[in-house]
């Protein structure tokens, strides 16, 4: 059957996360409701990455098969007057038979803002983690690029399975005055494994950890030496590569 | 007496515009009132730019006089406990005592938000206007240039007054993906001008107007010619240079 993908950006403050659950309010569930409506059925997606409850994304991306007579402008209106305004579809298009949002993914990347102005920044606070502090940004910056190649993550990982991971890019960078960034791409992730990274680096950034302890952190496999999980508001799925 | 200086960033969203205005929140109604609980009396203050109502800040400056004996430190953690978190204090601190927020700002530097991608930005549509399609960035580069320089900006002006400006930034850049950023800065603005400007620029970018017409409209000085205003929860005030 002809397979459909959509790229999405949606708010995550009001959902129990992407993954559907019986009974709460998911990025997933509102999606395939409205995917109903429009096609009939009980559509099945498949999903690049799912987020946990209350992180957003910008460049989620999502698969399903469908009918060969399907209208994707018409779908991207129809998706967007139901899901709107927190849930916005980007873009609708058909695609090789093969594509599978989650198996074809071969990276993602992701965005985690640190605001450090005092009182926070009002227009950002949705998506920012407001420290309010100031932070070292040059001991980040070096225990950022521990993180960088093939590693077992394990002491980054919530839950059990395999935690090696590939990292292509990990990078702290100044954005704005008070505005740090931390962008981080990756083969896959691991469960809370960003929050996870940035917690560390936050501590790092104040004083409680030096840069040389992300090595030590990363090397030992150990979850209990990552002390500080960095909330999830400030995570947003950037962009997914095929 | 000594003058203190605030820097202020503020959600406009909730907001009757800056402006103290009688039984309306404003937001120097709540800064004064705040003001008024931690130094007694009531202080009056001073502002670089007078957002209208929906207007967002960034880098906004207030001045007031004050007892040789405040404390700025103490003085900005209790008003972002009592302004948070829609209008954050990033600095207060004691400054020269000709220093007036107003009289002394020698330029003002405003960003326009917009979002051309369907169905919006979940995450920034508080102060971005999505308007959902493609505009002619190329031909809004070429207007937003005309604007450079000292002109008689009155087809761009609500109300009377002068309207000679000297405008000293004027471009239209590309942000992310979906994003165009339109950055003026220059010595004032008169009433709803970058509305105006971006409005205008708007209707360039899809093709109601050419790039050629924005030199037409400046030199016309005509505000019926002037048929697009843009909404105010694109504009932050985002800088004020001293």
């Amino acid at each position: 059957m002809p397979t459909v993908r959509l790229d999405l950006g949606y708010d995550g403050s009001g959902f129990h996360g992407y993954a559907k659950q019986e009974g709460l309010r998911t990025v997933q569930g509102e999606l395939e409701t409205a995917l109903g409506r429009v096609l009939g059925g009980s559509p099945e997606t498949a999903v690049a990455g799912r987020t946990d409850a209350g992180v957003h994304a910008r460049g989620q991306v999502v698969s399903f098969a469908a009918g060969p007579t399907l209208d994707t402008e018409q779908l991207l209106r129809a998706l967007n007057g139901m899901l709107g305004p927190e849930i916005a579809v980007t873009r609708a298009a058909m695609v090789d038979n093969g594509f599978h949002a989650r198996h074809s993914a071969v990276w993602r990347r992701y965005r985690y803002r640190l605001g450090t102005r005092p009182g926070g920044d009002p227009l950002t606070r949705g998506y920012t983690w407001d420290v309010g502090r100031d932070l070292d940004r040059e001991a980040m910056e070096l225990a950022a690029a521990v993180f960088l190649g093939e590693h077992d993550f394990s002491s980054f990982c919530r839950g059990g399975g395999s935690s090696v991971r590939q990292v292509e890019e990990s990078r702290l960078i100044a954005e704005d005055e008070g505005v740090l960034v931390y962008w981080v791409r990756a083969n896959a992730f691991c469960h809370q494994m960003v929050r996870s990274l940035v917690g560390h680096l936050y501590d790092v950034g104040r004083g409680f950890a030096s840069a040389d302890d992300a090595g030590m952190v990363l090397g030992a496999g150990d979850r209990s030496l990552v002390v500080t999980v960095a909330p999830p508001h400030g995570l947003t799925l950037w962009e997914v590569g095929y």
